[in-house]
């Protein structure tokens, strides 16, 4: 079983609000296309926001801790990435590909103590189904920063990264592999060359900085730390190397 | 807390395919912006299909037990309650309840005895949170039908009713009242006067006939015998009981 990850800034212009990414989603949807039409490989995909959500949430001023009580706030993010997900599972779908929304803000939501709680019953059986379930950074119902910290502007929903889903999901579902299909190439070192392997965030800190667009869900570094983190052995390439990717190679940066 | 059900055929003109009621629908969200400005009443809001999603599940042969394996079926009956879903939401929000959207295909699964899993964190978490969840009639992946009776054509994703899932939720969130509002004023007996109170199906079984339009989620006899295995008191009433249901008063008739 594969988790793929679809960066926002991959699928989408990051640079400029609500415009997607058409001719990449494209060419993620055929080698989605191409790696399930050739074998029984179990898939789940996750897609993060680009410019669709993290404009949205910056307006509100909701980030992963800062929620909102405002319903109208919290669906206008809720709503964008809806928006984008129905982009992804369309061009899917032309392909054949048997992909179904899950959105997390109806599924998911933060314990007392912050952590994400993400179900994956529904995920498992549509996958027994036959289906290719498709989740999204999104908003989530959050029992924590009220408690805590007290203060209204800290409560109610807050942001849930596409990264932050993959991890969950990568632990629930034992995933054997996870792909974070990004704009770069894979980590790269001080003189832009894809470093192959990390099993150690301290190797790499100096070089890892912070996105350069509005990500209100971390860069490269985040991404690197929580993969880190889990058992399942993971791989963040360029668009480029996804099909290989998904044929079992060994592409850009491994994480382990 | 309160679970409410708002029928299909009351916010739809359920013979005419995806055709709101308008009118029924701003009377029914008048009455809960009402009820919940007047005091800190919890509530959870279900509503049915009526002509959106039931015609769209008849025309693919998909109920609740014949499911789907082909995406694009199963998100032609998902996307209609999406779009109702969106006008409810859209009349809610309109009053300053703060409703946001729980996709029970995001969420809930049947399992291997076809029975329904409808995680609730999210959903308690919503309600701290000051939201109201509003829920409806889907589709849901299924771990049953194949293992058990085998064949593809019993496969797949099935239906999932709007009365279902209030059962479920009035169960595990342990209500405290159940609502059902409906195009009748309360379960009709031969000579159509409102049965005040049912105890015991055997009782009125005589007189609870078929739904009378397209309903692939079972009609009258369906509900009152769901709602007579649950702890809580239910009632079902006309959508000019409503406010009243709400306020606390007893309408319609009571199930219990």
């Amino acid at each position: 079983m594969i988790v793929l990850k679809l960066g926002g800034s991959v699928i989408t212009d990051k640079d400029r609000p609500e415009t997607l990414d058409g001719d990449a989603l494209e060419r993620a949807a055929d080698a989605v296309a191409t790696a399930l039409g050739e074998g029984g490989e179990r898939l789940v995909i996750v897609h993060g926001g680009g410019s669709f959500g993290h404009h949205n949430a910056s307006e509100h001023g909701i980030t992963t801790t800062e929620g909102t009580r405002d319903a109208a706030a919290a669906l206008d993010v809720h709503g964008a990435m809806k928006t984008l997900n129905q982009f992804v599972l369309g061009r899917l779908l032309e392909r054949d590909v048997d992909a179904v929304p899950v959105h997390p803000f109806s599924t998911a939501h933060r314990d007392a103590e912050g952590d994400l709680v993400l179900p994956t019953g529904q995920i498992e059986t549509l996958l027994a189904d036959g289906f290719v379930p498709v989740l999204h950074g999104d908003m989530l119902a959050n029992a924590a920063a009220g408690g805590g910290t007290g203060g209204d502007d800290t409560d109610g929903a807050t942001v849930v990264s596409g990264d932050e889903l993959v991890a969950s999901l990568a632990r629930d579902l034992e995933a054997d592999r996870i792909g974070l299909c990004s704009t770069v190439p894979g980590v790269l070192d001080d003189e832009d060359a894809v470093i192959e392997r990390i099993t150690d965030y301290d190797a790499v800190e100096s070089v890892l900085g912070a996105s350069e667009s509005t990500d209100v869900t971390g860069g490269m570094a985040a991404k690197v730390r929580a993969l880190l983190e889990l058992d399942a052995e993971a791989s963040i390439f360029g668009l480029e190397e996804l099909a290989a990717f998904l044929e079992g190679e060994t592409v850009g940066t491994t994480i382990d």
